[in-house]
């Protein structure tokens, strides 16, 4: 019996495993990735065409289509060049350059389906690579439509994160605290939040990486319109009760947050994860508040003093 | 652990936080939105493109498609008159007045690429101006297509709440109610309603905004086909037990409503918000029946009786 | 208290209310459909655009597009009309008649972007208008992508339901049975089943509906890949104990099956319902099987047998 | 009571129901796919037009789209011959068979909505085929582009399952376990299994199929990043417990995994099956560790390592 209720306990994690491979190693970066690289696959099975481009920068994105314009249509130019240029008729230039050009601006109006027509297939051979090509220029833009809303339409939560996360007082004791926003001018809706403390342990004199989910003294809010305030007590039986600043560094402690929630605009669940490095915590502070009334009866939530905090005597809890 | 026990109560709250910012302000418009405005994070982060133009109205989405449209075409018949309205061939027009509404035409007809080809391209430039045009436009159409999709595929839950909420008869005592249906045609199923209630108390000389779920005689209705009086039993565990209508308005109370529910036609979870003041609530009152035998065994909901309301004894609750 | 416990139970309800409208009415009609008319919203209101387009049965929709195709050309055929055919260049019709058709597939050529450009606009007023139709073919293609889009990948769950119930052994006692099909070739998982009765009773000299939701043998399935008999064991708790053939007449006995599952194609959740009325219930009867070993270690599935039953001598229970 | 105790024992099962149709009959498929065919419904409701266009092979779908852009043009080609080649201006060709592939063309470009212009449909035969053939151009490419955005869109999950599961030693007892990773890019996250043991046991003289549920060691990990071991601790409680190599064989064990998780790409929850039959087991193996340290306190995980196991002593329990 005593073997399970162990097991359990040892076996508290969130998907990194419990072995320790480096010294200061952060689990989750700031942005909420992994830091974690998977290696090994064949490299078309780890190609994930589709969410590549999806995920892509924009400017990238935009570089890409042109250059993918560009090179097709230097290709079809190519091709019309070979089949022979007396196919293409109501061509102006007379030398082999403005000929060649000349085919290249007719695949770009085969390409986008604009075809003017002074430019125009006349033979055989001219004539199939154009409607092969009007059709792909078809199926092309076809993609880019579904790319451009699959670009637009992927829900992403923007949660702010408070830059540190602080040690406060708390109702008489202290507490570990957080405080995130929406950055969106959407509403996000149940959105509940998670926070798990890594920490490195001696277990049989080998270092392994422990895990505790951290009680929360409110696990969810109905609506983030204004700033959420997530707050883990450190009461009796919080594992970070009796830690000092100097035990947050040498247990290399990691706070992973993780918010859930549901976004209005785009109707789907939204996650977003950050996480606090013992040396992203700041002991003895307390958020300034950045809530005033505003017009009407309405609040104003001034988002830019997120991060903001102020020194906070520690009351001893006892 | 009394401490404890107490922290809990206080903290039951639905993201509004627990400050009063002024009196009488309302947390939830009737409409669902929030009563906060965030501000403070550079303008270009807070922006939401694809998200301001999906929510947009109808009326002014489409008057933005068309500025864009002609503003673009302005700004390409300006780059053909710079590039020389000589490399646009088949011109009819003789002055330059003439010569630039052509040129604009001749924009227009790129970019829808419907390229009738009287007006082509024939030098380089015009040729380069028009192939970059040409896709400009499908890209540009491409993004409609999916902002016009986005605009429609939204699923966006119209519940239909009745103006006033009321304090009714109900089994041998009181209860507080509000009725809602659903506007569209489709069916929402899997309903479920959470009711909520705010008002201000007084902590330690400040006054602070408390919150309390109230329980319902049905959390959860499987169709919401016909209407749906949500009713909280007003009973020994109520918090609204022994408060007069005077009280109501003494604490400033507000009911916040908030439904979920699953829309079949768009195969999504939709949610809904609406909000009654001390103002908006009638006390002794009951809901006018609207449900009536149709033809062939259906029964007809008549949704424009659904704010009526009629006189009712309260029974004294003993 | 006991009023507590009381309430409750008449309470049980799935959306119907309890109110007896009528006789023999009918709840949820075979086809999962509600037997519910909302009326008394504003037309404009209670208009849900994308939904019907969506809805529509293929041939209305097509018909719907041609149509629209059709009126747009003749509306614009009589804007160039107006505006005078000397602005179209290229006609080759000499009778008012013929220019008004060339007009016409002017305009099909100028909605659809093909502008072949025989036909061209010559003056101002026919370019603008040129430029008005494309665009707006532009965006109504747009639009019927979209709708296209939205038909198609809709997920809509197609349950084969039993044309009848059946009251059946089972396990030495009786059983009530429905036994339901996945009609399409992709998987339906995590498939869940609810069994609701509903019945008239009289309270207090009034027929009230009464709603009971049936134990089931198993209430989820992971893969719904075979049929899936739904079973409610007739036992000591059961509703339906000591209920004859007759008194599921007298109560117009109406048992509403409501499944969920998550379509993999379409990775979305999937809801279907249907019902059964006394008249639609066998008593003694088995469902005859419809699995038999396949080809390499397959099972098939006959689902044209899927209402096929055959007598059953029913075991008293005792 | 014993009765219901025995019933519900009985009825473990997940979708497959409990008879044994054959020898060593496999349930679910190493790729998830389920071993069962569905017949018998008409053909036309079995199809599902939509999934088959979407779950169609790269290659298989592209050669569909040509085929039917070939036979579009050819049918549109004959019809135009039919209405009499006259009607097409601008013909080059001299012979028949020229002026039926002009027609082809014609037909490409009106279809494309390229429409270069010099040929063009000049009597109102030719013209309404054209402007219906036009018209057909974009609505197929609406299709096609709703079904391209559908292929791309579409969530699956790619989980990488080790082909053997492996009997190794745990804790000072033995485990039954199967690794898994993510072969996407992209996050899983909130990711969740399920162990099912099926096997074959002896019910009143009757092969019947039996499941189990096994209790797993962690049923969620917060983010699939590394890879994750999955194990079932064969303890007291255990079906596995005192099984040989030999009852495997003998019982037709099949263990079905079943995991699900959210895609954080595509905002949707994707779920993934595989199966280890008794073959597919390896008893007294460990696997080979998988993650090593890499640049700037990151690790890296060589998932092409994760079938590899090594022989490992199996413990006796005791």
């Amino acid at each position: 019996m005593a073997l399970f209720k162990n097991r359990e306990e040892d076996l508290k994690e969130i998907g990194f495993g419990t072995n320790v491979y480096e010294p200061n190693q952060r689990l989750v970066n700031k942005d909420g990735t992994s830091n974690v690289h998977r290696r090994g696959l064949p490299f078309l099975e780890s190609l994930s065409f589709y969410h590549s481009l999806i995920a892509m920068k924009w400017w990238k994105f935009n570089m890409l289509v042109l250059s993918v314009y560009l090179i097709i249509n230097l290709v079809f130019a190519f091709i019309y060049y070979c089949i022979g240029l007396e196919q293409l008729g109501g061509m102006v230039g007379t030398t082999v350059n403005e000929k060649f050009w000349e085919a290249f601006f007719f695949s770009t109006q085969s390409l986008t389906t604009v075809g003017y027509g002074r430019l125009n297939p006349v033979g055989m051979g001219a004539s199939i690579a154009a409607a092969v090509e009007s059709m792909m220029g078809l199926m092309g833009f076809a993609l880019a439509t579904g790319l451009l809303y699959g670009r637009f339409s992927r829900p992403v939560a923007k949660i702010l994160y408070s830059n540190k996360a602080i040690v406060a007082p708390y109702r008489g004791m202290t507490g570990f605290m957080v405080r995130i926003a929406n950055k969106r001018k959407n509403e996000l809706i149940e959105v509940e939040a998670q926070l798990t403390m890594s920490y490195v342990a001696n277990h049989q004199g080998k270092e392994v990486r422990r895990f505790e989910f951290l009680g929360l003294e409110l696990k969810r809010v109905n609506v983030l319109s204004m700033t959420w305030t997530i707050v883990h007590p450190i009461d009796d039986t919080s594992p970070m009760r009796d830690m000092t600043p100097e035990d947050f560094r040498t247990k290399q402690v990691e706070l992973v947050v993780m918010v859930k929630g549901f976004d209005e605009s785009f109707s789907q669940t939204v996650y977003s994860r950050s996480s606090y490095r013992y040396d992203e915590i700041e002991f003895g502070a307390k958020f300034v508040p950045l809530v005033s009334p505003g017009q009407k009866g309405s609040v104003v939530v001034a988002l830019d003093k997120i991060h903001d905090y102020e020194k906070a005597e520690l009351q001893v809890y006892s």
